[in-house]
C-alpha cells in the first residue's frame, strides 16, 4: 500500500478527516518548508473541533490514551505534509520530532507515550520514518492537551 | 519603513537599547550561523539588566504582560540577527520559533502568549517572518522569567 | 590532544565505556544524519544501565550533580556522533543544544547546569564546540533523569 493510503487507513482508525483545514489563530503557519525541510509547528491531538485525551497524563490519563494522543499528533503532521505536498512519497527523511508530554509529578514513561507517534511515522514511511526524538514531561500544554509534537521531515527536491 | 527602522520603533516602545551588547555567561553564543541558517539561543525578556514581567503567567504575571515579555524575546533576537548581519534585510525565512511559558497549573493560553513574539516577527519582516511555532507551559525558567523563546532565521547567501 | 582522546579523558572520569553500545527501546534512533547535520536524540544521563544523579535538582540534586549530570549527557551525545562517523574531527560546528532541568518550583539556576554541557563541548571541540543554546525547567523527565539535553551538530562533507 501507499504511504497516503497508509496514512489513510490510521485517518479512519481515529475518525480524522485528512481533508480537514487545519488553521491556526496567530500570525504563524502549520508548516514552513525552508531549503526542503519541512518544519511543522506543534500539533496537539485536535480531531476537528475537539482536543482528544486532554488533561494530565500519569493522573486523569492514561499511558494508554496518551499514546493515542501522540498518534494523533504525528497523524496531523503528516496530514499537513500530504496538503502542502500533494504527497507523503516525497519524504526522504525524519531527522527529529519533540514530545512534550503533560505529566504528573511521577509520572516518568514519556518515552512509552512518545512511542504513540514514532509507532505511526514507522507504521506510514518504514525505515524513512525512524527518527531522532526527545521527550520531555511539562507542566502545562496549551488547551489542557496531554501531548505536543513538533516535527522536522526532510524532503526529496521538487 | 525599512525593516532595520520598523525594529527601532519596537525597541523604543519597550526602551530597548539596540546598541547593547548581548552577552553570556558561559561557553555558549547567542547567535551561530551554520551554512545560511542563523540559530538564536533561548532568549528571556531582558532589557539591560532587567529581567522584564519575571513570574508565572497565570499567577503573577497576566497575559497581557506575558505577550509582551513574548515580544521582548523576539526584539532581542532580531537585534541578535542585525548585530550579527548588519541588517535585517538578509532574512528570508523564519522556519522555526519555540516558545516555552512559565505557566501555573491551570494556565492553557500559552498560544495566546506565544503571539507577542509572532506578531513582532510579522510586524519587522511581513510575510517572510510567518513562521512554525511550538508553545509550551513549562515548571521553571532561567532567573524565573515568564517566557524564553528560541528561534531559526534562514538567512540570504553574503 | 586529538577531540577523540580528550573524549576518552571525560568519559574515564564518569567511567563511561566509550565502546558500550546505545541502545534504545522503539521506533526511533539516537543519531538521524541528514545531509551532513547529526540530529541526536534527547540524552539522559545514563552511564551503562544507572541513570545517574537521578532527581529534582534545587531539591534532592545538588546544582554541582546536575552540572555533572548534563556533563555526561553531552559526553553521550560526543559518543553516539564518534560511533556514526568513527570520529570527531568531522564536526565542524554545534549549531544548538536544547537543555532539559527537572527543576524544583523555585529553581531557577538552569543555566548554571547547562554550563556542565557546555563545558564538555568547549572542553573536546574548542571553539568549534561554542554553540546556541536554550535551557528550561520542566516538570518531568523519562526515568526521573534531572537532566535531558538534544544537539545538533553539522559535519563536514565526507
Amino acid at each position: 500500500m501507499t504511504r497516503d493510503g497508509l496514512l489513510q487507513q490510521i485517518a479512519n482508525e481515529f475518525e480524522f478527516d485528512l481533508t480537514e483545514e487545519i488553521k491556526v489563530g496567530g500570525n504563524y503557519r502549520p508548516v514552513v518548508v525552508d531549503e526542503n525541510v519541512a518544519y511543522i509547528s506543534g500539533q496537539i491531538p485536535r480531531v476537528g473541533d475537539v482536543v482528544r485525551f486532554a488533561g494530565v497524563v500519569g493522573d486523569d490519563i492514561s499511558i494508554e490514551d496518551a499514546r493515542r494522543a501522540a498518534a494523533i499528533a504525528a497523524l496531523r503532521a503528516l496530514a499537513l505534509v500530504l496538503k502542502q505536498c500533494g504527497s507523503l512519497e516525497l519524504i526522504s527523511a525524519v531527522p527529529r520530532i519533540t514530545v512534550f508530554v503533560r505529566s504528573s509529578p511521577d509520572f516518568i514513561k514519556q518515552s512509552e507515550v512518545a512511542d504513540g507517534a514514532s509507532d505511526v511515522l514507522y507504521a506510514v514511511l518504514g525505515d524513512v520514518g525512524v527518527h531522532t526524538r526527545t521527550s520531555v514531561g511539562v507542566a502545562q500544554l496549551p488547551k489542557g492537551a496531554s501531548v505536543e509534537i513538533d516535527f522536522i521531515f526532510r524532503l526529496k527536491p521538487s
